[in-house]
């Protein structure tokens, strides 16, 4: 029998296939094969033919726009959003728009071309988070905005169309939905008990540990109760925590020892699957509070949403999370951080 | 400048680009070709390799479960949810669960592998749509349901696994999260304005006429203000209408001439591409209403959804709906319906 679960943060409801689940070896998918043949405009030596650097680490010893980054941010050359203007809001008959302002930047994790997150030093790991917190802090200052979404497209089946490891930035004049959402669900749970329903959650988790993927001190890797996607795995804080780009210095360490602990165990498991990793903080004006804890959401892409999931947005998923945390916990990997599940 | 425009009924927000918008040419899509090869359980002659029938239009001179059917219903083999049972909520510690019951049906649209319902003459067309209404019928009985999601995915890269052409149905203990969004939407609209939100919607449509793909005398075919995906279109029955199953009967005729017309436009213009078709009705509990209009929304697979959308819920579209719509209208077919557009 199927189960219908929910969550308890949006209320939305998934199907979990509970009798025949799907193993890691079950998908077939598109493994996110880095070929690096042709010309890539974010290789070091190439930095002219990208849009003007936003941002760059450098070791100290070193100028301005040289070759020698370790991570280096630019505006992406094909925004879906215009830095330039203002929101001139406006009615056309019934319906509502907007000019489409906002801030679209890529982050070069690394210059070279066939590293990944799951490879790389987790000191270097740790820099990719630092710019992500210097570009919200930066751009939080523009009035126009009202949310910043970083996110990462990993592999051709997770939408990324250059090879070249990258994150993404949006800064947004609009509280996207899912974010609303999340916001909401967090804050009426807030409401009746006063509790943060995420702080709720860890809690529970860590007494029932069949969900645990992965842990060190400041954070916890789970696979959520009622996930969209087989292999979907969150990534919390221990502690309350409302905005990413607030939280202490000391955490961005442990971010990336678990970021890359995670990723390696998924790229072990499922074959090098294709991904998108995505950031959920608080929104910018609502950016300290007690309900909502940011986190990171990874999702594996190892099936395809079809006509009932865009119908209804109720995801089937054929691989019970228990068993997903299983397999991500019980991975023998080189250079494993020790995992107390 | 790209342009943000919100969803009148739910309020979602979709990125329009507007500067280089992409023509049908340039989506590098996977063409939904039917190859004809294999064993295929849904083709005449095989009605014993398949779970029992529970439905089927046979000419009236031929007896019960031979091969000579126009339209085939029968449960789906391997149902996302199951249909014996109770739905035994349950608490586990702060979350919720449930059986995974419900109905999960396939309707087989022809017995011929190689059709689809845009080269199917239009009365077969209608044969499949009347089988929509018979199985919704008769599942609405069933109290343990509260709604009843219809939709077709057509081509691999919707979702499909057998290519012999087929819809399916699956019958719901709850209402689905984008249903209740809908439904909320014009439950509201219709709070303030006492009008549909869908009817206001068709008559600023039919004035401005830039968005229509087609229409006839009963149904007009509309790319949406603020479509999510590159040439969605929606079919909409020109009069009030809560509930497609209610629909008075000489509505099915045009809906099929519709339907079948603009998916020969669709595949015309587009060069056969997968997409999904999904039925949006009232739920069963609150059938009969004057805030909720029924209709079809089509989405053809041409973009991948990545980190950015699964974050936020907002949609970047490269095709304004005004360009999708002209292509469509504008395209020439054979046996094309008369556009009054």
């Amino acid at each position: 029998m199927p189960e219908l679960r929910k969550d308890p943060i949006t209320g939305r409801w998934v199907i979990i296939s509970t009798d025949r689940a799907r193993r890691p070896s079950d998908f077939s998918r598109e493994s996110a094969v880095v070929k690096g043949t042709g010309f890539c405009p974010f290789c070091p030596g190439n930095e002219n033919r990208t849009p003007p650097e936003i941002l760059a680490y450098r070791p100290a010893e070193n100028g301005h726009e040289g070759p020698e980054w370790k991570v280096r941010v630019i505006p992406n050359k094909f925004p879906a959003l215009g830095i330039e203007g203002d929101l001139d809001r406006q009615a056309e008959g019934m319906f509502d728009k907007m000019n489409g302002i906002g801030a679209h930047e890529v982050i070069i994790e690394t210059p070279n071309h066939m590293e990944t997150l799951s490879t790389m030093p987790v000191k270097r790991v740790e820099d990719v988070l630092w710019a992500f917190r210097e570009r919200i802090l930066d751009l939080k200052q523009d009035r126009r905005f009202r949310y910043i979404m970083v996110f990462k497209n990993h592999g051709e089946a997770a939408g990324a169309t250059l090879e070249h490891p990258h994150s993404q930035l949006i800064a947004l004049p609009i509280v996207p939905k899912q974010v609303t959402e999340e916001m909401d669900g967090a804050k009426s749970y807030f409401a009746s008990k006063e509790r943060c329903v995420y702080c709720d959650l860890i809690r529970q988790e860590m007494d029932s540990r069949v969900r645990i993927a992965g842990q060190n001190q400041d954070f916890i890797a789970l696979a959520p109760y009622a996930p969209r996607f087989p292999f979907e795995t969150w990534l919390l804080p221990k502690r309350h925590e409302s905005a990413f780009e607030n939280s202490p210095s000391h955490l961005y360490e442990n971010l990336a020892r678990i970021l890359k602990s995670l990723l390696t165990r998924v790229v072990h498991v499922l074959d090098n699957p294709a991904y998108n990793l995505v950031l959920h903080t608080s929104s910018i004006q609502d950016n300290s509070n007690d309900y909502y804890h940011w986190h990171m959401e990874l999702m594996p892409r190892l099936t395809r949403t079809a006509g009932f999931e865009w119908g209804t947005g109720i995801y089937i998923n054929p691989t019970p999370p228990e068993e997903a945390a299983r397999y991500l916990r019980e991975a023998v990997i080189e250079e494993a951080q020790p995992v107390n599940a």
